[in-house]
């Protein structure tokens, strides 16, 4: 399955989706899968993947181990960042009345798939 | 209900939790409850703070609104972070193999207990 494939059947499972994308640890998005024209996908990757490499120094701080995923909710949004690789993470936008559980297995299951293509 | 009973029926109520504390964004611990006695909710506190204000500018920037909730997934641990307040925040701290369903739950309820006491 190419890197497009993966990320539309994440985008098409999910309703309330906004757009995924697979980005690289230095904010470049790689490959980007959207359903709401309106989400730039290049900035979110590029400001959150500063977060994710935080939390990811926070979490080996204190011993945690490595962060395979962080979840930021706010008011009009919610963003779920997947650890992928070491180089690469994914990026999912979703409505925040939307399946967190839902969302949190594809992304996973996508991860999978992905890694073998990276 | 106490701040520190709000804490404790939390940890009571489910059984991979580590510690709960209801934090200052400045990271100075007001109150917390552990099961598991090696958790350094005042470390925890003061590390996550820091993740927790910068995922909050972050959302503001992309026009996501205000942040109510930040999730750490790393090997050993998962930390939840609720914003209660302007000016706290509750850190939930529990094993990856826990129910995050009932966690989420959980510090949402206690959310709503400790914003009137606060």
């Amino acid at each position: 399955m190419s890197l497009a494939e993966s990320l539309r059947r994440v985008v098409q499972e999910l309703d309330e989706a906004g757009g995924v994308a697979i980005v690289g640890m230095d904010g470049i998005v790689v490959e980007e899968q959207k359903r709401d024209p309106r989400i730039d996908l290049q900035t979110l990757g590029a400001e959150f993947s500063g977060l994710f490499r935080s939390a990811g120094k926070l979490a080996e701080s204190v011993e945690f181990g490595e962060v395979s995923e962080l979840m930021t909710s706010a008011e009009r949004s919610v963003v779920i960042l997947r650890r992928v690789t070491a180089e690469y993470f994914l990026v999912l936008v979703i409505h925040p009345d939307g399946n967190l559980g839902k969302a949190r297995f594809l992304l996973r299951r996508a991860g999978s798939q992905l890694k073998m293509e990276l």
